[in-house]
């Protein structure tokens, strides 16, 4: 269950760098690199950082070609898009908390503490979002938008403690999953936000 | 051949790179890490990607010298720099050219997939581009620029088939350096470029 | 004595990291992320390109919490920082010189060129600054900045040459540190620069 929810997390994520880059007005070639970052960059900034090796993509290239599929789709489908805008920040929020989930089992399965394992696990949720806003030249949206970051931060913890505390992992899996979309989706209806922190003086 | 085809190479993108820096106003350290990331900054990027250590230019350190020394020959040549535009931009379509084959054999040499070989040889061609590009604060040219990376994807594509369907490796070799490179000065010179996607909704 | 100054170091670059973040208005998540590339992303990208496993705060997570407490102290106490601002540079250049020494004894111990030693100790000592740049979309400061590269470039010079002619490892360390410290507030004091190349003419 856990790789088809993958595939359709991949699949938004692609999406949704896909629209990115067309905001950008970047050709064929840059829509197709920018979605392929977005949903496979967190997953394989993990990999490099645990030096987990073959990437998941290099492994399994048809996750890549799967990817580029998405992208060019998002861009014949462009001109719909947008009344499917509330799918897909379901979309979106399933993909986060899917990606948290998986990055946390596989930097646990290879041995990993707990603490990296929840670096693992956000990594892999958040930071295709993060690398295809430097490629789009942006300050990463993450780190200033709504409850975005601290949902996969929250489900990665979660998750950790219950297999930690014997729960099953198929039942840790779904209700983690479960979990850490409805309090995602919560976020977006509530428009919930971490406080800032906001810093004048000039210190360099 | 081909390692004399790489120095020239790296000599043209460590140069492209510090002239890039210069229109930033850095400093001589900030030229010399520019230079060096865009004419080594693909490769090392493959290399990571497939987890082949040590990076080529951890093994041979003279390559890093190489490129310290072009870019502090261009510095230094700087003036007469627009005069030689047109020698740099068949230089520079040249590198384009033997990176992608450069990091297609690498890969395939290494026992990955055809679909690697063929990311690894782009990766290797374009992201050292790519990578001047975030560090300099812009919007990757490359993805918004006429027929670059098609042209590194297409050589590519093509080298490896030929390879695959038994063609003598330097035959292969030539050909897709002489093909790309001329496929290369066709676009600039008849400015061919790969359609646009323009999308104007705000999704995020 | 090198860990207690390790410590330090990556204090103050949490918080230095932290206080950047603070400008650019970013949420919590977004400033302990920041605070933490910033301590520990030079090291993290040396150990990455050396391939050498697991990274240091993997091995060593405290190190990880220890830059967000730093982080966090940081948001809490940013109305008085102001008042600690040459403090704050004082720490700033001990943690750049000790990542530099660190970052060579690393590369050194695993059997590296003296060249690629100097690289190493350099993307300690400076690249967490330019990965905290890029990722709050700024121009690396770093590549404009008064005598800060060239600081962490001649102390890994040095050191490793003192190394090389035999002077024993504890002389080497605390001569370099305490050098390049020095070097590091005379050039803040006077505020020393290295030349900047300028370029307009349009090349690409």
């Amino acid at each position: 269950m856990l790789s088809w929810i993958y595939l359709i997390a991949i699949t938004a994520e692609a999406m949704s760098g896909a629209l990115s880059a067309g905001k950008r007005r970047m050709d064929l070639f840059g829509v197709v690199t920018i979605a392929s970052v977005t949903a496979l960059g967190g997953g394989s900034l993990r990999d490099i950082v645990l030096g987990h090796y073959p990437l998941g993509w290099v492994r399994h290239p048809q996750y890549l070609l799967f990817t580029i599929g998405a992208a060019i789709f998002a861009t014949v489908a462009a001109r719909w898009m947008h009344r499917l805008r509330h799918a897909f920040l379901l979309l979106d929020a399933l993909g986060l908390v899917a990606f948290t989930v998986i990055g946390c089992t596989i930097a646990r399965d290879a041995g990993h503490t707990m603490a990296i394992a929840v670096v693992a696990g956000t990594l892999t949720g958040t930071f295709g979002g993060v690398l295809r806003d430097v490629l789009c030249n942006e300050i990463p949206l993450l780190f200033r938008k709504e409850l975005y970051a601290i949902v996969s931060l929250l489900t990665g913890v979660v998750y950790l403690s219950l297999l930690h505390y014997g729960v099953p992992s198929p039942w840790a899996t779904s209700g983690c999953i479960i979990g850490g979309f409805v309090l995602r989706v919560l976020a977006i209806r509530y428009n919930w936000e971490v406080p800032k922190f906001v810093y004048r003086d000039e210190l360099h």
